[in-house]
């Protein structure tokens, strides 16, 4: 299972406010297109995960800190992975990258619960838990501390 | 039944966009509020109709003309009556203005079809016809031509 | 000069609502992406247009007819083309279909004014004029009428 | 200077998602309608404050915790203290309760840098500070831990 996974989106224009950079609570937008696509590139449709399991990827707590501002039309490069799993829990770590000058733009966590339609906490299925393995926290390297 | 019904809503920071000014698509989400506002003040809960009469007000068509932009933390005073209404569907027409000054902002409208919650359409339930019965289309005056 | 100019785009959990379909404003940042996509295809940075030719591409009106809807992690083709273009306005269409299947599921256009920061109309830069040749109204073919 | 300022707010079909709850991203959206309306209640205009005093209010970090999902067309109570402040910075505390039966939604932070529109870190205007007093984390009461 690879560490981390990276997944590029391009700054929308309706993502922008007026002080001219990403308003910013649209970061946790990325963040779960980031999850999405970990996930979907692990092996795992979240879509049918919902449907045909009845297993939901409740968010419970989450944690950003912005470094520098995300512009329109900047393609930005989001670092996910898994830092910690269970049964009935997951917490996934997120870094976000300016593509074009690997600059750190921000970094963040998500602590998620899987549920079942209704709410209800619920284990993971047995086949689906490899897709969450924990891979630990990121280490430090040239990418981020940029 | 009154020929329109007011609603205030205050741009907030997240709708703006970094010309300064409110992103365009934001003012869909205005009409709404104008109509479920319209709608509660005529006397019945969308969400109730939602729920307990499985009928949803489906927007099959929207248009609008922006004629002064918003601006963040402008009071906007969103106007909405019902145009046009058969069993089957309903027409909306709305007006943006600034309630400071009361300069009209935007016009619009959207076209709605009665649905259940499978997406099939259905006849609006008897006893809810009489909240979209139609006033016909605004009449020209100072507020609205200002 | 193609005729149209086709992006892809992916229905993001945010942009659904719940009814289970994509929430119908959302479409306009659809519309948003295709024209950004189709300018910078022919060649024109909307981003540099804006700093380093103080041209606004202003939305004076907007219109949209929605046919079936979208729904989580569909992937969308956003087919844009110029139908109409002067040296202050241009009228751009558009088409989305789910692309697994080719279904048409809204056809819209959006009306621009050239404006400089200041949001007074003035005239489109001679040099850019090229990127906004209208090629006329989509003309109906299979994908279109599925 | 009161402990905490509380704004309603009426939860729009726009910010549900799917699984029939308000998309998690948009609790921030809450936060700062919570914080422009406290230091509006303080006698601050955060809209001025930018424009006359070229002082930003900039989020360098945030975190939240959801406790019980929020709805289409609940009215939430976002209550808003300051929980700790300095020339430069402040921290901001927020707890969302639905305001039909006190129950708590979300609590949750933001830690705010003071910038110029460069988004240099800046002293606040001395005049401003008494705004941003500090009283203190939330006391556990009542309607806080329903």
């Amino acid at each position: 299972m690879a560490a981390y996974f990276d997944t590029l989106v391009r700054v929308r224009y309706a993502e922008t406010d007026q002080m001219g950079v990403v308003y910013h609570s649209n970061y946790f937008i990325y963040f779960e297109i980031g999850r999405t696509e970990y996930i979907r590139n692990a092996g795992l449709d979240y879509k049918k995960m919902e449907i045909e399991d009845d297993c939901f990827f409740v968010v419970a707590s989450a944690s950003i800190r912005y470094i520098r501002p995300a512009r329109y039309d900047d393609v930005l490069r989001i670092r996910t992975r898994v830092t910690e799993s269970s049964r009935r829990t997951a917490r996934i770590g997120y870094e976000i990258f300016n593509d074009a000058n690997e600059e750190l733009l921000a970094t963040g966590e998500t602590y998620h619960v899987f549920c079942d339609h209704t709410g209800r906490p619920r284990a993971l299925p047995e086949e689906h838990r490899k897709y969450f393995e924990a891979v630990g926290p990121p280490e430090p390297g040239p990418a981020m501390t940029s």
